[in-house]
């Protein structure tokens, strides 16, 4: 069997993709992607594939007759959520599996620790140096807001929703989550987007954590926006495209919003001048939510562990489609 | 009963206060405290009070023979902890209580910000723009560490160090506390300041929750800081005075120490030119830590309580004397 992979890879995940592949063959593509993220650029030895690993490009797939699996270096697939793509994934019984989990855990502490930054203020009391008993310092200490007991709405529950409620716990936060397709074993209430209104009406803080696809596009909009209590805290570790940003921007202008704090932008990174980096109330990390120490043998690991589960014919984890 | 109070209240707390000490009579002093930190100057009116709720003057205590009962508005209480003043209140069986349990929660909360902050790394993150797959980006991602797993020593363990811990189940993070007399319920590894060096050694993280007294000034010195681990991250919610922030800078600026995050300094706020201001892997919030919405009715909620059981004969909360 033959993988092709054109994932930029650290030296210790190639060193482990090269020992844990056996018996496979594995290619490495001469045209690596820029990142784990970006699309690679077709390369003429993806039709001898029969598993693919990275972000092959879609016309090369379709060209590639031996591919059975395709396991993603993302965990969004966008650019494979097409009627056409998921057609020809049905019709050559291709297997589709993404990264996740992989970036679970990191995406799950990156929202955490918005929150606690914004209840702590951190923005604020790492830039100045008030005085103890200034009005200016008990401000500074009025404004600072625990997270127990607070709620939370949470828009797009997977892999990093389940993480986060777990870190959450402690906190005793009253959450409710977003799902269109509920499964029943979330571990906290579901609701459905015709009961989003409502629930938004009493969250203290709103995590966005939705996937790119047409259904989601700009479904943060002026109305849902409208709906949130005011003084609510909105957070964005999804993608960028979900948020209609004039809305949001006005919103954060008026003090409807208190705070945004927004790992994922549209688009990324926002050009200079952009309205939302004058923003006072509006915190941006440039997408690095899902990155850690060892991402590259951590993603390796997961793709590694799949091919186990797929020599032995057991079902994957991650498969989306 | 007179109760007397120096303490500066919102007109919540004050409501509270009016309501709640019945059948007391309150006296507010002329001469109220900068903050709930602040010493309050003395007033005449002192001599008729039976408990004490704020930070009174010592020498106003010494000369108050009515007075039975001080209750702190603060957490520390080093102005009270000398053998004169330790003395007078064995004579003259008086009972101080501070207000540790108030701060606890917003302290954790806060030294959990920092740590996640950290581990994130928002700082560098929140004032870039690198764009997806630069190498810049990659490195940034990297960076990133979770919380999950790692080794954290706790220096000083009581309402924070407790709080804290609870906060950090679900991380798994290896923990040990020093305390100086154990007591058994610490419900995680206690050890004393001789077995630190050793712990250090293996410590991601050092929390230094150290009140301010005559053992623990300068306890964290150049040679406790060079017994901690190459890459470990030291905190400080405690006290400035614990530190010798010489030797704090020197390994910050080696790298022998990958960041400093303080709510406390020595002096507060550090002056203008300070070389701690100036060091960029230091990260310093004006002694907010404690800090909370509607921290005046929590702290007048805590001495009703206290108040209750005072008249009831029970042990008081967070009795320090």
């Amino acid at each position: 069997m033959v993988i092709f992979s054109d994932t930029p890879l650290s030296d210790d995940a190639l060193c482990l993709m090269r020992e844990g592949a056996t018996p496979c063959s594995v290619i490495f593509s001469q045209n690596l992607a820029a990142s784990v993220l970006a699309k690679s650029a077709p390369d003429p030895a993806f039709v001898t594939a029969d598993i693919a690993f990275g972000q092959p490009d879609v016309e090369s797939i379709r060209d590639s007759e031996r591919l059975r699996w395709i396991h993603l270096t993302s965990a969004g697939f966008t650019r494979y959520d097409t009627p056409e793509f998921r057609q020809l994934v049905a019709q050559r019984d291709l297997i589709v599996t993404n990264s996740s989990s992989v970036y679970a855990d990191a995406c799950a502490e990156h929202v955490f620790a918005f929150m606690l930054a914004q209840s702590r203020q951190l923005p604020s009391a790492l830039s100045t140096r008030v005085a103890n008993g200034t009005p200016e310092w008990s401000r500074l200490r009025r404004a600072a807001c625990s997270l127990h007991g607070r709620s939370l709405v949470i828009l797009g529950f997977g892999a990093i929703g389940s993480a986060l409620v777990k870190l959450l716990a402690p906190f005793n936060m009253h959450i409710v989550a977003m799902r269109r397709r509920p499964r029943g074993n979330e571990g906290v209430l579901i609701i459905t987007p015709d009961q989003l209104p409502e629930a938004l009406a009493l969250a203290d803080h709103v995590i966005d954590l939705l996937p790119d696809n047409p259904e989601s596009r700009h479904f943060i909009n002026a109305g849902l926006i409208s709906s949130m209590k005011r003084g609510a805290i909105f957070y964005n570790i999804g993608r960028g495209t979900t948020v209609e940003q004039s809305a949001l921007m006005e919103a954060l202008g008026s003090g409807h919003l208190d705070a945004a704090w927004l790992d994922v932008t549209d688009p990324e990174p926002l050009p200079d001048g952009h309205p939302l980096l004058s923003t006072p109330n509006c915190f941006i990390t440039p997408h690095t939510a899902g990155g850690h120490r060892n991402e590259s043998e951590t993603l390796e690991r997961h793709f590694l562990e799949n091919l186990r589960l797929f020599f032995h014919g057991s079902p994957l984890r991650d498969r989306v489609m």
